[in-house]
């Protein structure tokens, strides 16, 4: 005697059901906002007579893919990775693909120890955003799963990398303030262990040297990336009682604390000293007065991010253009008198 | 005739091997960041010459447990949610716990597909920060898995919710400013499908009212809770040509762009006008002037929604105390001339 169990409902059975495609299904179970309501609603009632159950680990099994993607921040809570998540988030829309974001918090080995957790849950690939794992470790990982990466160079058919040209940004803001007039020049640094800061150091030595401009170490003064170590940076610059009508912050951030030390002492921006950032945060159009700054493409880059993994994961040609650094003049530099 | 095959080695295996308990490789497994680095080192070593392979999956298996948990957020890069995940962050330190972030793009739908896929991937709760679901799909979904909400009140064994006093909030931003002289108040609000604005709103009227001042609506202009909506707001108040002293801004963002159309204008803060936000976002302290403004405890709300979580997954007593908002005093407000 054969007992007549009815099979679960599976995905092509709702989708007929629906009247959609599979891959219809399949957008709306992995929460892509792009389906028309009429269908959504289809393809709930579907789900809802078949009683289906929508287990995402039997899909992914059947399918070999988890249609999700593992998203590595180093700072939840930064407004550089809140930018660059932005175009990741948008990248994604329509794609079908889910994200899971981890944080490795500027931690090798916590950074290592979130992507082997991404790929123990069988995300289809990864973006690694910033970092201080190795290049070398990257590739090991991307034997697992393909892996996309910003603020290296990588080219091979798993993992791909790209970063922006940082001594060029900086270079750009020392050349602005350069065109304006100004020769004594002060620069807010970053710590000497981050790369981003020390090719901005770079590049502001270059355009000072490319001006005939000698480099004066006492007009570079350290800061830590955020706005209170800004604040206290400015303070230490005045200590060294060294003139000077300009200041380039490594980042936004630093200029924000900057901004603040000057307000205090009554100092004005631009009238007195001039002030340039270096990644055009979204609040830098909003400080009082706005600031002039070097436009990293955050949004730009999270969403190249997005293709270039997806065209990993796809076998697919790609892109990996990103728009290059550029010059925001607002509002807090000016023409030195002379 | 049998073969001898090495069954692969186990969690408890590379314990032995590393000569530290099993939940001190889970922890390092799951990449929590407390863990003495000659444990790590040991506990790596013996991964390494067994070969072990980390399978979350089986793990999840055997123990029914995957030690992770689930995070929404509304929108990933706002400074509001970073300071709440931030908490969630540090809240989740040491516990052995590793969180995946998902958004729910302030889209109800959205929002529950997300919450549909945490629970696919078989996290061990959720949190979940604002959003627009109903009460009662939350409760429908807490029968899966524990879930914490904040913005919400809910108290069963298996869903937590809590939500701070924006009513009261608001009254104590406003009876500030009247405490202070001014009595031509005006108010950037938020849209009005949104729960905080309302009760903000709420207590901007009960403050004038308590203070025997009347409600004038032409004083009111709806913003959209960002920078650009407040600059905008603050435009349009200006048209209305109605006199006014102060504004209480229904967020710090929309304070902000308030306050660059204050410097457009040359109109000085506070000595001209005084400005109140709400929130109190970290850059809030590092705008010139610094922002007078209501904190809300969004980075302990983090934290506490993680020992809520815990206790509720772990069937434990669990404490709900949030810290209350506060009035924060910094440079914006100022004593009417009278």
């Amino acid at each position: 005697m054969t007992e007549h169990i009815a099979p679960p409902a599976t995905l092509t059975d709702v989708a007929r059901r629906a009247g959609v495609s599979p891959s219809t299904v399949s957008r709306i179970l992995n929460g892509t906002a792009k389906v028309a309501d009429d269908k959504r609603a289809a393809v709930m009632a579907a789900i809802a007579a078949l009683n289906f159950a929508p287990n995402q680990m039997a899909q992914s099994l059947k399918h070999g893919r988890t249609m999700t993607i593992g998203i590595v921040v180093q700072d939840i809570a930064s407004p550089f990775f809140d930018e660059l998540l932005h175009g990741v988030d948008d990248g994604l829309k329509g794609t079908g693909y889910a994200s899971v974001i981890v944080s490795g918090h500027w931690n090798a080995d916590e950074e290592a120890e979130r992507i082997r957790l991404l790929l123990a849950r069988k995300v289809d690939g990864i973006i690694l955003l910033s970092g201080r794992i190795s290049d070398a470790n990257v590739l090991n990982f991307s034997a697992q799963r393909p892996i996309v990466s910003t603020g290296r160079v990588l080219h091979t058919r798993r993992a791909v990398g790209f970063k922006l040209d940082n001594e060029y940004g900086a270079w750009m803001a020392v050349r602005h303030l350069i065109d304006l007039g100004h020769r004594r020049i002060a620069h807010l640094s970053g710590p000497a262990d981050n790369r981003d800061a020390v090719e901005r150091l770079a590049g502001y030595r270059r355009a000072l040297d490319e001006a005939g401009i000698g480099f004066d170490p006492r007009l570079v003064v350290e800061g830590d990336l955020h706005e209170g170590g800004g604040l206290l940076a400015m303070n230490r610059l005045f200590d060294t009682q060294q003139p000077f009508t300009a200041v380039f912050a490594v980042n936004d951030q630093t200029a924000y604390g900057a901004r603040l030390c000057l307000y205090r002492k009554g100092i004005r921006v631009p009238d007195d000293v001039s002030l340039v950032g270096f990644d055009d945060l979204p609040g830098s159009a909003y400080t009082t007065p706005p600031l002039t700054t070097i436009r990293q493409p955050l949004y730009v880059i999270g969403q190249t991010a997005v293709s270039a993994l997806l065209s990993l994961i796809n076998g697919e040609e790609l892109s990996r253009d990103i728009p290059p650094v550029e010059l925001i003049v607002r509002e807090t530099t000016r023409r030195l008198h002379p």
